[in-house]
């Protein structure tokens, strides 16, 4: 650990090694718009002594500000402004030195993306989120790329890469328009050139170059093209607080506090209290916020305005480049609060109807509402985050499932009494309820693997507050615990060529997949054509006996759904919930078809969430 | 249940029994003051048939502003106006009638009270709440009243009167004050002329009344005024939500919605969560605001504006004529929150510096912070109670100490977490902190008489942040569950005048008695002494393997608390909270003043919380 830091200390140093670098090796962000809000941009500039060189060009409403050089003279930031007067077209960026030729760059500015996009993830979608490896292999001819760190291929271990790619998502993008999915989201797919666990994208190397394993830039513009057609939604998965040991910038530090020093390797104490906690000690929260989250994840210094502008303009790039429509922040409570609340604004600012949510992956309403906007008692920040991850639903549908039995405090009141927080919440309905992801274990597991109980979350998540996600593979109950074998990363099976089975079509799963998988798909479809389920407003009532009764109404229709928490079949009386019911005399089951021709009591089986469209 | 609620509602009619009743009952209050902020009153008038009487007075200053008949002819209520020009005096109200003689009542105008009242319990203080029946006699005379409704004396059971009263609480204030405590919080004494269980005072029959069985109103106001020259404070309990099924109101309503009707006796849900849940139906808030809490507790309709005049002014009398210091307000959640609001202002108007903290008996921060003032995300109402008695570090602390082990979850994070979340609340230093109280188990009880633990957790509880509040008994070790046998409400030995021990001296108690009695004893003082401890900020670490480390500091003095959650002795390294201990080498542990030489390790015995006053 400690030799790791002491090789950036010294790669950071001003002598670092130019004599491989060519004298011009990169500027980013390599093109811009005209018309953006966002219009004086700071162009990172790395080549071989480029410090030791001026700068500049000439091109109408195009104004050179400032040149900043580093401590290391390797880089250059050079702040220009695209005004108003800019048309698209391209000019040269000319670097100069007494006696030496001039380096020219050819800088592009285009005429803005009037395309589909950044049209926000909402309470009217369903997210599905695919590990880009383990999906499906589009293209066999991408999965190993000579020169990249990591070119193993190896799909008997969880911790090399599978060969899954963007091409494979476009593939199956009918599949999931089918399943009722309407907006995907991948773990992060720019590259990863780490020699280890590279699948997993989150130690990114590059910010403006898709994984060439995954893809190219033009390829992942074809992905948000092809979902926009289908009238569905491309989420990006960012990472703030750090980044690969191999990035670029890394290597080659521009300055000693791009990322953050340790006197020797220092570990985030991974504790959220400290950032909101009134009573935290600096060094807590310094440990929390600026510690590394792995050894080969440096962690970002977002104090330094050079490395914000960086990121934050590369994620305004890759919005106005392929038409993404929503974020997901990874880490969420481990970044720099000041500098989110500014990158939050200036996301909003040139996209307001683009979709934010963090991930928050913390015990508590309060250590989780401590990350949401509006929430400024007492804390003088607004985070301006809109939503969040919601962890303390996902304990909460646990609690009610898997309670030993439904007391006075446990079982399915946890449910109702983590949803009756919410007035802690500016808009809760922005944020986004799961039952698993890539770091859980598969819920299928987390309740034994029981049906019932899985069908009963299902059916939870579709239609409570906020923007549903699914994990890949949930539909055909794929299954697994996060811990100790990783295992939740599992292939989708019959996403690769030479798969024995293929679980994207019905003839290739079992009888009890089709089952789930068709009750999954009636009720995402539904979900999908009912705005009361994506908009409507929810009632909830006290639980009774482990009963969690609750409803969706709009002014069209009402949803009545009873979960029964308990391994006993019931009979439940609706009288107390007049509120609701009152004009309806039927109910149709949604997901059977069934109709009751009467609702003053309706027998709900042991581990059930009955949706009923209610019915004059 | 039913006959009691029918009962009710014919009393309320027109035809109640006005042959037994004078024809000018009472007046309340009774007696006002000039120069109050609160000037314009409501009596309330009772007396046979007084409705069809006209009302009428002359006193320079004060205006007859509105006579109010209601359904009940046997009242009226009368608003009147004490000017700034109204002179203290006595003064007749006429009721007058044509043919009959006048009636007249002869109203009494105070000067203001200019002595101690209304200061305030704040952290600076000690609290130590008494059940008056069960702490000592000091007068036998009134132990049975008769003419009351309950005259039975049983000391043998837990639900009869025991004889318990005010003097007795005086003759030991000198003992309080020795041990401590700076501020007596009384259970209700106000008259609970209630057949059964009188003795817990929370069904009052009388608003302007001390129960006789306790004492006086004089007597009330003469422990005011001995605590007040102790340098005491006196907190009173209100009880909004309910009165005794007794109460004279009650027997003869006003009007039928006085109280909460239901067609058949109906409790509370007693669920905190439908008065914030932003998805809470109607009905469900009504049960629990307008259910009563047991069938000899009417609940009182707050939105009936002469009820609400009744007690608030109530209220108000009770601190201008005996000087009362803070206010308890019983079953918070279960009032109207937007009367509750009303209140505060109106106390607050009147005596700005006196507290008011307010039970909140629930689970969850969010739970407890929704009642808390100025908690307006989303819920559009500021509640204006500065405090509540805090039930969330309550469970942390048996969480802490009481962990079957110190996990990442588990153990004393829990109390750490539980702080951290004090962001929520605009001020949490007005939060009361306890261990028990009347309606909990001992805390001695409750982690297992281990006298290590509680040692350990009354040492937290009288470091951390917030008004610590001792229940009687704690102090020589009472014991017992709250369930199923009331056991925590048992008699002080040697309150009673033919008691075999005496608990109050250290004669009386055993040697493990007066060891904890000492050492609560010394860290009461301490903390009475030393303002860090009352006001100093607080700082608090990330706990480590079981152990949390938290600090109290201000200008002066820098206190290092180590709390070893665990059952293993440890040593306990300090440098990672160089931020508190920069500057200091040395130590004195305040409970046994030993001299630690050197504080760059601690060591810690199991079960313990150090309190190490630091020193250069």
């Amino acid at each position: 650990m400690k030799r790791i830091f002491l090789l950036l200390a010294m790669i950071g140093g001003l002598e670092a090694g130019a004599q491989q670098l060519p004298k011009l090796e990169r500027v980013e962000p390599a093109s811009w718009w005209t018309g953006m809000q966002y219009h004086k941009i700071q162009l990172i500039v790395h080549g071989a002594n480029i410090a030791t060189r001026s700068v500049h060009f000439s091109y109408p409403g195009v104004q050179l500000l400032e040149v900043h050089k580093v401590e290391n003279p390797n880089y250059v930031f050079v702040d220009i402004d695209i005004t108003k007067d800019a048309l698209p077209g391209t000019f040269p960026i000319v670097f100069s030195k007494a006696g030496e030729k001039d380096l020219k760059y050819t800088y592009t500015l285009h005429a803005r993306n009037n395309g589909v996009k950044a049209q926000g993830v909402t309470s009217k979608d369903l997210i599905y989120l695919i590990m880009p490896d383990r999906f499906a292999n589009g293209d066999v001819t991408n999965d190993v790329v000579k020169g990249m760190a990591e070119t193993t291929l190896n799909r008997d271990s969880m911790y090399y890469r599978h060969g899954g790619d963007i091409q494979g998502v476009i593939d199956h993008l009918d599949y999931l328009k089918d399943l009722g999915v309407t907006a995907v989201w991948l773990n992060p797919v720019l590259t990863n050139d780490e020699a280890h666990a590279s699948y997993h994208g989150y130690a990114n190397t590059e910010n403006y170059q898709i994984d060439p394993r995954y893809g190219t830039n033009a390829l992942y513009k074809k992905l948000a093209d092809a979902l926009h057609q289908r009238g569905m939604k491309l989420i990006q998965d960012l990472v703030h607080n750090h980044m690969g040991l191999n990035h670029w910038t890394v290597k080659d530090l521009p300055m000693k506090d791009w990322v953050h020093q340790w006197p020797t390797f220092t570990r985030s104490n991974f504790r959220e209290q400290p950032v909101y906690d009134p009573y935290a000690s600096k060094a807590d929260k310094k440990l929390m916020t600026d510690g590394w989250f792995d050894t080969h994840m440096p962690d970002m210094n977002e104090n330094n305005p050079y490395l914000c502008n960086y990121i934050t303009q590369s994620h305004l790039w890759w919005v106005e480049y392929a038409g993404v429509d929503g974020f997901r922040l990874d880490t969420y409570a481990y970044n720099d609060a000041d500098y989110m609340a500014v990158w939050g604004k200036i996301i909003k600012a040139e996209y307001p109807r683009l979709s934010v949510f963090g991930e928050t992956f913390v015990h508590g309403v309060p250590n989780q509402v401590a990350f949401t906007a509006g929430n400024t008692v007492n804390r003088g920040i607004n985070t301006e985050l809109p939503g969040v991850t919601d962890f303390q639903l996902l304990w909460a549908i646990g609690d009610a499932l898997n309670a030993k039995s439904n007391t006075w405090d446990d079982g399915v009141i946890r449910l109702y009494n983590t949803l009756a927080s919410d007035y802690q919440y500016q808009d809760p309905t922005r944020n986004v309820v799961f039952l698993d992801n890539h770091d859980l274990s598969r819920f299928y597991s987390v309740i034994g693997e029981n049906t019932a109980k899985y069908k009963a979350a299902l059916a939870w998540l579709l239609t409570t507050r906020g923007v549903p996600q699914l994990y890949y593979g949930a539909e055909i109950m794929m299954k697994n615990f996060s811990n100790p074998d990783g295992l939740v990363r599992e292939d989708f099976k019959g996403g690769w060529p030479k798969d024995s089975v293929d679980k994207f079509t019905a003839q290739g799963r079992t009888a009890a997949e089709n089952d789930l998988f068709n009750y999954l798909r009636t009720l995402a479809n539904y979900r999908k054509e009912n705005p009361v389920l994506q908009t409507g407003k929810l009632m909830q009532f006290v639980p009774e006996a482990g009963i969690y009764t609750y409803f969706r109404y709009d002014n069209n229709k009402t949803l009545m759904m009873i979960m029964n928490g308990t391994d006993k079949d019931t009979t439940v009386r609706t009288d107390r919930f007049a509120e609701r019911t009152q004009g309806y005399t039927r109910a149709v089951n949604v997901v059977n078809k069934e109709v009751l021709p009467s609702i003053s009591t309706v027998a709900v089986p042991a581990f059930t969430t009955l949706v009923l469209e209610l019915k004059k």
